[in-house]
């Protein structure tokens, strides 16, 4: 199931910027494309990222030239990169004695929002793919790139050729969405970290969103949003693997059985946290709402949020939370000038860099309240401080050193995995 | 004249490869943007190239990729190279306070016929350029590349981005175009072979024509040709000069005063030729004619032909002529497949690649017969073999031994330009 495309039925494949990295993996990939249509598929379109490496040079000119870039030239820049890949693509294709036809996401008719270098798709025009099949010819459409309804350049955001293949998936009514990547499939942990991880060979949508959002890299959260949705599958596999039941199945939970309904599925880890505490609060202050709408006005994503008043006579509050590490400094300098412009005497902010977090993700999770004791015990077992923890009815996180990071993950991958 | 754009009227500036080579140098041709928008000037439509070096790197990758690329995808991953400096430019206007508003050849509508690679410009609609100076905003333009009415990208081929800033002067009716590049304009000679080259501060259409056909780099022909149909005067000048006066008009005849129509404006060097020479030729041999048509469909441009019987009373005939010497081995394996496949017997072509092309070039020679013998006697007199002959009326052109290119160069300057 979910690997063979019937002959009939529209194929999306979606390569990643490892697989399009270098011209004999460009080739590599034509070959097998070749190969499908030579085996008689005629709806074949392949969604391609940038080169690896590409989009992050492309941004750093982009911010040596403006360091407040956005907007329309931003996207203009970054788009270049999947330009040049389905260029390379179908010339390759072209190479292996096929028809190739190229498309830019306003060739295509991508639309999206008008949010630049985050933006929305909102409609596929699939005509110019169904005229190409019809002269015989591959599809090659650029990932990550849409326009406006006023043929502006966007950008979808990091992930975004993911999300493009499914969507696209979903216009052309294919029976699933292949994502051709560097990796297997989505792991019950990072091989790297944890060398007993396997390969989880079905999940649903809900865990695998979980698993995407709590630092899994594979997948982006709004692809599998996106799948989710529209109830399309999502088969992740290895590009250079020949094995095609060597992958992860994202799918309906109702279409896995009850037996593949783990407790849980996977643990994940996201070492690029950091954590800010302020302390000396009154329990009647405004700040709380201060500092969370300023961070959301400066476009922080705070992520665990803990609030403790240790003893209910006492009339000084604690508030710590987490972001992403690349916002700490602008954390810390926005609530610090809060503080200042407001007066607010007594209430002191401290930011910490060396954490990581830990989570422990699955559907069984919600009913089975034994989960948090176990993680606890994993963790305190090892040795572990936990300084903070966020649960949810199918995850549980746990903010560690980031020294204890890689040992936390084995821990829990040893409690619940095996 | 042509130095001062008057206020209230269209400015069309076209910036190349080397001004935008690297991120100070956009944001100094950006400060001088800026600077011509606070004295006042609100009708900026900036045309920009590839960065120096990164169209050649896409052409490389494209032929690793697929050594018979062309066609729509050949176009597209070429073409990315403006996109970003167009995208660059826009960011580096904006961070100079200024509004800017980015246009490729799709979103303005640049369109052109539906020859790949060498596209010609049929349209431009210049509405989005004014509604961009309406709100306030610097129009930035893509050069090199259109759109085919099927919204299909094309690019011009190589010099297409001054193409487009003519094109796009003529469209907007400016008063002029100006073309901002490494060089002060065009010299009498290229000034790192003759030191005593000046720069050429007037010049007609066709002797820039001319000079641009035979090895002058400066300008490409397309873009004079285009200049000369509609008129449009045509400003060379060194992007980093601060000096407005230091450069080169392209203008009508009609508008150089006699004194300037000098005899001999200049002398070009072309050292990227080779020639063939076929032997053994009968004189009623229709292998002249098969071999110029098999040349053409290759693609192969042949330039100086000499075709000469010694003696009347002989029948074997000779036939030399010059292609560009990356052509050569294509030339010659066309040729020797021809002789092989139709059994020519004894003829034989020859190749030699080690001869440059040398022109004294000027409007005024083709109402002075003395040029030519000035010409022969300044090369023979330096002991320079000249090895073939091409006189056409603006010009003569002698292809040398490449050893001698400098030599014939500077004893022409010497004897005509002084």
């Amino acid at each position: 199931m979910y690997t063979q495309f019937p002959l009939a039925s529209p194929i999306v494949q979606k390569y990643g910027g490892t697989s399009v990295g270098n011209v004999e993996r460009i080739k590599s990939v034509a070959a097998r494309i070749a190969r499908q249509a030579r085996a008689g598929h005629t709806q074949l379109a392949i969604v391609v990222s940038a080169q690896s490496g590409e989009t992050n040079r492309l941004v750093d000119l982009m911010y040596q030239v403006n360091p407040q870039a956005s907007g329309p030239a931003y996207d203009m820049a970054v788009a270049a990169g999947e330009q040049v890949s389905v260029a390379l693509m179908a010339a390759a294709i072209e190479a292996e004695g096929l028809k190739a036809a190229p498309f830019l996401a306003y060739k295509l008719g991508i639309f999206t929002d008008q949010f630049h270098a985050k933006a929305r798709i909102q409609s596929i025009n699939t005509d110019g793919i169904k005229e190409a099949w019809r002269v015989g010819a591959v599809a090659v459409i650029a990932g990550f790139q849409g326009v406006t309804a006023d043929m502006e350049l966007t950008t979808l955001g990091r992930g975004g050729s993911d999300t493009s293949a499914v969507a696209l998936a979903v216009a052309l009514n294919a029976a699933f969405c292949e994502i051709n990547t560097d990796v297997d499939g989505v792991f019950t942990a990072d091989p790297r970290v944890v060398p007993k991880a396997r390969l989880i060979e079905r999940m649903d949508y809900e865990t695998a969103h979980e698993m995407a959002s709590l630092g899994s890299k594979v997948l982006h959260p709004r692809c599998v949003e996106l799948g989710a949705k529209w109830k399309m599958p999502i088969v992740v596999r290895n590009t250079f693997t020949a094995d095609e039941h060597q992958r992860t199945i994202i799918m309906p939970t109702t279409e896995i059985t009850a037996i593949e309904a783990l407790l849980v599925s996977g643990v994940t880890l996201d070492r690029h946290i950091a954590r800010i505490t302020i302390e000396g609060l009154r329990k009647d202050s405004s700040v709380i709402s201060e500092v969370f709408a300023k961070l959301g006005a400066l476009g922080v994503n705070v992520d665990i949020i803990v609030h403790d008043r240790p003893d209910s006579t006492l009339s000084e509050m604690r508030l710590g939370f987490t972001v992403a590490r690349a916002d700490l400094e602008t954390a810390r300098k926005a609530i610090n000038s809060l503080v200042t412009e407001n007066g607010y005497k007594g209430v002191r902010a401290e930011a910490e860099a060396g954490i990581s977090k830990v989570s422990v993700v699955g559907v069984g999770m919600h009913s089975n309240s034994g989960v948090a004791g176990r993680t606890f015990a994993a963790l305190t077992k090892q040795g572990i401080d936990i300084h903070m923890i966020s649960t949810s009815e199918i995850k549980i996180s746990c903010v560690v050193n980031e020294k204890d990071a890689d040992r936390a993950m084995r821990a829990l991958h040893d409690e619940f995995v095996k």
